[in-house]
């Protein structure tokens, strides 16, 4: 399963491209981060996003399109933006015809790193090792991108299964 | 001109055109309110609402694209859901090569009643005088987007006066 993990954003928008094959093990086809600048209207800056990621879609052909979950506990105003580049980047996946899932910050620290309440670092330094990667992806944007990607293609058996059983 | 105004959101859409000519006198073109039932994933939705609002474009042809800017003070969950609504609606706009604007809810209600604390049997009395039409439109939400398209029409001269000044 191919997936392409996205931590959304106005200013800097992760997209990753990871290839997972059985017994969890996972490859990085591609990592991008897409900057809008913040003199730009957000018109402009919501369809530059778009279009980078149906241009990944579309390079990459991933299977599935998984986001993270944007919550508002912090700064609202950035929350909003945020939720506003994660709704164009569902948009592109929709479009294409995948399937768009999402996950939170918490599921994505558990699913890498094993524990929900892991910092930056720990998901980095799991994140290269899991990945095999000399070095670490930069900037951040694209480390969380590859989290939630692998965190999706991990997750997903699991959640077809509860499915299957009407959980 | 011709202004698409939009009262964005998840559960109802309002995507209203009006035709503005000289002396402020404005008419309807078209109103529609798009439903997405809140059951569906989050991604169809929005495809949904993007999809409505390219028809729209695509059949009425408007010279500017003016949606109401959405702010987090209520219900943040809420607020999160109509801000990407925005979005695909902002996108639509940019996609189609129009310019792309946003008032907030006093603008609209200062432009059409000439009061910014005005409440909505105000606006909805002044939008059916100023559109002469015989009954108001349902829901509410279709009467926001009329208000805030009469509102855009009406603001836009000075805007453009004031950007010409350096303001």
């Amino acid at each position: 399963m191919r997936v392409l993990g996205v931590d959304p954003g106005l200013t800097r928008c992760g997209m990753a491209v990871v290839e997972a094959s059985s017994g969890r093990r996972v490859a990085m086809v591609s990592v991008t981060v897409v900057r809008t600048p913040a003199s730009d209207d957000l018109g402009l800056r919501l369809h530059e996003i778009h279009q980078q990621a149906v241009a990944v879609i579309e390079s990459e052909s991933p299977d599935v399109v998984a986001v993270e979950r944007v919550f508002s506990q912090h700064n609202t105003k950035t929350a909003m933006g945020t939720a506003q580049a994660a709704a164009v980047v569902m948009l592109a996946g929709v479009q294409a015809g995948l399937p768009v899932a999402s996950h939170t910050p918490s599921e994505v620290k558990a699913a890498v790193t094993g524990y929900g309440n892991s910092d930056k670092e720990q998901v980095a330094a799991m994140v290269m090792r899991l990945l095999r990667l000399g070095e670490r992806p930069r900037p951040a944007d694209a480390t969380d991108a590859l989290a939630l990607a692998i965190c999706h293609a991990w997750r997903a058996p699991l959640s077809r299964r509860l499915k299957e059983v009407g959980v």
